[in-house]
């Protein structure tokens, strides 16, 4: 763990105390929230009874882990958080599985990243394993709001920020690591699920040396105003690009699938280069593919005669034209913990539009990963423990 | 003004407040803070007694403004400030003149950047000379709080965040806009005044297309993970390199002092390409560069008839290798609000050092423009009036 040796700066030694599970406590709320109908649900809006909260300072340590109503709170005005930016977070999803009990999706894969994160944010280190039995603890608690509807979940956002309440330019050595949960829908709501995206490259979202490889909030506030102007443009999303390099869709990862010349097809999303996060459904989506083709585990919908060969490969708007004008690039999605899996249907560039119509493809891979995807996640269909219930 | 147009969004209409001084109220602390020795102060630590606030919604515009005692402030934890870095800020310094009336240094330029950095962060505008003129009020009323020795002042920091309360990924339609001050001395208190530097290039500070050009919070949290590494290693801050590119260092412009055969100074920065925070102090150094060679202004222990060329252009650490071998780098220095003038006498890059030894120097041009500089900041040295009377 960390000690303070002056002006921020942290060093790794034993001698403070990590976060402890066994030191919780809880603090449940007088009155409970109504639970809203789920189809009234935005994504990010509605908030829980409770939050996890734990603070960090370098005499102390971590603190005993709280579980209490949520709530503000309350901060310097000189904090690290507002000022540099000093903020990771990570995004997951609570499911109820058939067996009533509260499920996660690959969530050491979130607690791996977040480590990663966190040390990128030169934030206190935490144990994430005792971070994460203090998740599975608040999601029990928070039971009753996990929605049962199809593409209905408890969206889980552990954040940690700096709470050092200096202006000194240098890390902080005080955080906040707090946990909130929110019921949510399907990520697109009331708008089409197919999305569109706006090719841009004059604002670019991460470059290599750069943050995109990290759960950081610095990567996404510099987004919205590019956003801004692509939705004014009637786009749903921007698509980032490095130059002609296809990097992600708004905050999502991005695929496009193209057709072989023996009906083969190739699943290509642009390689872990360090643009690029690396994505918890992303992974899913690769193990899914290489399942299907090895033959273990078929894809629902799609023959098993039909190989998916995956390529983590650099991935340019010339390439995806090209294949768009020989007919071959037959879908492109986007994936992510809020979108989980969606189609993309239009792709704008340089005053032009690559339209794809989903309703032409024989067997959707799209709607395949989707489904599957999605039976793992609620726990109808079993595949590699991915589905992780909350319940000890 | 702005209206909301839904999802975060906003549409620039006048249907809104903006800010009105008029309206602003004042609630002074019960009890005043003791102020603590000059000589103690940490840049940074110390705020004063009162804080500035504003607040923006949608429906409503920027409330009435409020001056009243420093204290925290109290968030959703959704709150897009924490979770996707929607911030911006600005620095600034107030100095008591010679006439003991609190002066701001070419506080318009703060305000100018500000207004971009704020849109560039897709956060509500606001108008800038309104909050300029709150910022004087503000100072006027911590004007104990303002050091008189050379070298100290009272730093000011406007700060704006995004609080809007749901993790929808865009714009923040809701904003709050707070000033605080602390009084601050040398920046590099009890160290030596000689900045020394590790240029790095595996991680990037700035990129075409990036942030780099606006004060945005997420410009600083990525370089403190570096800064431990640099400081580890023995050097005070990061030399940020993209490529063989210098272009910042640390939260600093850099300059390079470099002799021509005839004896006169070539003064070269990066150019303002995007990648640059276009610094107040930068520009004035410009200025008074090219004011002392056009004979309006000679430079104080500069002979008149030494002219000094102002260079923004790429800078590379092959020519600053190459310049040092040739024994023509002269100075190297860094300067910002914060630091305004630093002597950088060694810089680090390939595993070796760059040595300068400041003493050798006839005339320094650091000393130089920070002997001029403190002196039209303080007002005993009128300058294009460049230092600006809080006072109406």
């Amino acid at each position: 763990m960390w000690k303070s040796v002056g002006n921020g700066t942290l060093e790794g030694v034993s001698s403070v105390s990590d976060i402890d599970p066994s030191k919780l406590t809880i603090t449940t709320s007088d009155t409970l929230k109504p639970i809203p109908p789920s189809e009234t649900l935005q994504f990010g809006v509605t908030k829980t009874d409770h939050m996890l909260v734990i603070s960090f300072d370098p005499e102390n340590g971590w603190s005993a882990p709280e579980i209490k109503p949520y709530g503000p709170i309350s901060l310097d005005p000189a904090s690290s958080c507002f000022q540099y930016a000093t903020n990771a977070f990570e995004g997951m999803k609570a499911y109820l599985g058939p067996d009533g009990e509260p499920r996660l999706f690959r969530p050491n894969m979130n607690m791996a990243r977040m480590e990663r994160s966190v040390e990128r944010a030169a934030l206190p280190s935490f144990n994430s394993q005792a971070l994460l039995s203090l998740i599975k603890r608040l999601v029990l608690l928070e039971r009753r709001w996990i929605p049962t509807e199809p593409g209905y979940s408890l969206y889980v956002r552990p954040t940690m920020i700096g709470t050092r309440s200096s202006l000194g330019v240098s890390a902080s050595d005080q955080a906040l690591l707090y946990v909130i949960c929110l019921p949510t829908g399907p990520f697109f709501l009331g708008a089409s699920k197919e999305i569109s995206l706006l090719g841009v490259s004059d604002t670019v979202r991460a470059w290599p040396g750069g943050t995109g490889c990290f759960k950081l909030a610095v990567n996404y506030g510099p987004g919205f105003q590019p956003l801004r102007e692509a939705t004014k443009r009637g786009y749903s999303q921007v698509l980032w690009l490095l130059g002609d390099k296809i990097t992600e869709a708004g905050a999502m990862n991005f695929f496009a699938v193209v057709e072989r010349d023996d009906g083969d097809l190739d699943l290509i999303t642009p390689p872990l280069d360090g643009t690029i996060l690396p994505g918890v459904t992303r992974q899913s989506i690769i193990d899914l593919a290489n399942a299907h083709t090895e033959g273990k585990t078929p894809l629902p919908n799609i023959p098993p005669s039909q190989k998916l060969y995956v390529h983590e490969q650099d991935l340019t708007m010339t390439y995806l034209k090209r294949w768009h004008d020989q007919g071959k690039l037959i879908e492109t999605f986007c994936v992510g913990t809020a979108v989980i899996v969606g189609s993309v249907t239009k792709i704008g560039h340089d005053g032009k539009d690559i339209v794809l119509d989903a309703s032409k493809v024989k067997h959707s891979l799209t709607d395949a990963f989707l489904e599957r995807l999605s039976a793992i996640q609620v726990g109808t269909f079993p595949f590699e423990n991915w589905s992780v219930p909350c319940n000890p």
